[in-house]
């Protein structure tokens, strides 16, 4: 199996991909959009996306992406985080003045970064990238904020290990697929829907999955664009795709909604 | 009336401010949290903030600033944003091979700037400040996109106007004050609320609403932080906070929210 992930060797998303098919191959890309193209064309088999952070909130990017392309879900995995401040050798943690790293990170990383006073923080597009970026050049000032694999693969220091705010910190993965599987021992389905903006849409939405106990385990809004202020709604639920209920529930739910697509029923990684 | 506003002039936020308050003072901030600062500390009389953009989405950020601080929400201003491609004098749209803007406004000219070709892609931190960089380097290959105010005001040519992928892209505003303010002829109002992870939580709370004809006209959910995979939820509702059915609302959903803070009630723009 080839997994597709977004950015340099040393990424979360590359560890992600290892935890959840210990011993594939990797494939990094540049984007998530190339993510999805690997997938598309069948260079990989697999593609793995970051889908939400436990302290940063959704990659609302990848959500947007699932409803552009038909990739279904086939899988979850979900990885506890440990962000690490990297330098180059000589390097003291004192004499950074410049950290590198992915928007989510640094806000995963806030207050720590808070803590090291009147730095510069430097957004870029990956985790491993900003390390990369600090290898690549000559500044011992220059720090990064990624994973202890990072700093092995560029040969940088740790100067600082576990310095994300909160010591729970996980990323939940989606895996992505050329064509919709049969996962057997699936208990968990995405969906996307859109509604009109009137009064108690969302609840009829809602009650389509309340009146049958199925649970709700995240919802997501998203603007539907050129229809100023009118949302889709992405909604896990913690069911299977072929059960009676789950087939109830969205048919109910057509009814209400202007369209509903189901992204993918996999197995929970929890 | 003061209202601070981040980014440079020139900045989306300014016309907002402008719009709201004609002839108003306004001082420039560098980021949200200094937006946040100079209210609270009574440097500016109002704070203007981006909370929504019609094809991008909620600018989360500042959802997670309105709870952190203790700043009421006492009005709001929507803004059509007209993105233009600005260069030096001598640039031409042709020779453009690097563009510099805010993330947001990157997002909402995507399918322009594919149509560019090859270039380079650099998000900073506000739409004028890119055309500030651009102005102060010495570049003719360098753009940004930003207001044709900012144009004028870093003295820039406009290269390409209406560049947004979607005509109507309109950015809702949120005015925050030091302490909270009676708005006579308010009709709507903000409000968050933190929901245990069970079954049937959001479909109970929504009920709230929904039983006693309450418009939801926006909803968002935010992780909440240290406590993986259970979220607020931050509301827009078309009521008076000091409407009966309000209050009754509130009430009643308090009982199955963790906490409930009413954000501000105000008078909608639309």
């Amino acid at each position: 199996m080839t997994i597709a992930f977004q950015g340099e060797p040393g990424a979360y998303s590359e560890a992600a991909a290892q935890l959840f098919a210990p011993g594939s191959d990797v494939m990094p890309c540049r984007s998530f959009e190339d993510v999805f193209a690997a997938v598309a064309n069948g260079r990989a088999s697999r593609g793995i996306l970051p889908m939400e952070n436990s302290v940063g909130g959704s990659i609302h990017r990848n959500y947007d992406l699932l409803v552009e392309h038909e990739l279904p879900i086939v899988g979850e995995v979900e990885l506890a985080v440990d962000h690490c401040l990297l330098g180059r050798r000589g390097s003291t943690l004192a004499g950074i003045t410049t950290v590198y790293s992915h928007p989510q990170a640094l806000a995963q990383c806030e207050e720590y970064l808070r803590s090291l006073g009147q730095i510069e923080i430097v957004a870029v597009y990956d985790t491993a990238g900003g390390a990369k970026m600090v290898a690549d050049g000559s500044r011992v000032d220059a720090g990064a904020i990624a994973s202890r694999r990072a700093a092995d693969l560029f040969g940088l220091e740790v100067l600082a290990d576990g310095v994300q705010d909160y010591a729970s910190n996980l990323t939940r993965f989606a895996l992505i697929s050329r064509s919709t599987e049969h996962v057997a021992d699936a208990n968990k389905t995405s969906l996307v829907f859109a509604l009109k903006s009137t009064p108690g849409a969302l609840f009829r939405a809602l009650s389509c999955f309340a009146l049958r106990d199925i649970n709700l385990t995240k919802m997501e809004s998203r603007p539907i664009r050129g229809r100023p202020w009118e949302y889709m709604f992405y909604v896990d639920v913690d069911i299977a795709r072929d059960s009676l209920a789950y087939g109830r529930a969205v048919t109910q739910l057509g009814e209400f909604a202007q369209w509903v697509r189901t992204l993918g029923s996999y197995r929970a990684w929890a």
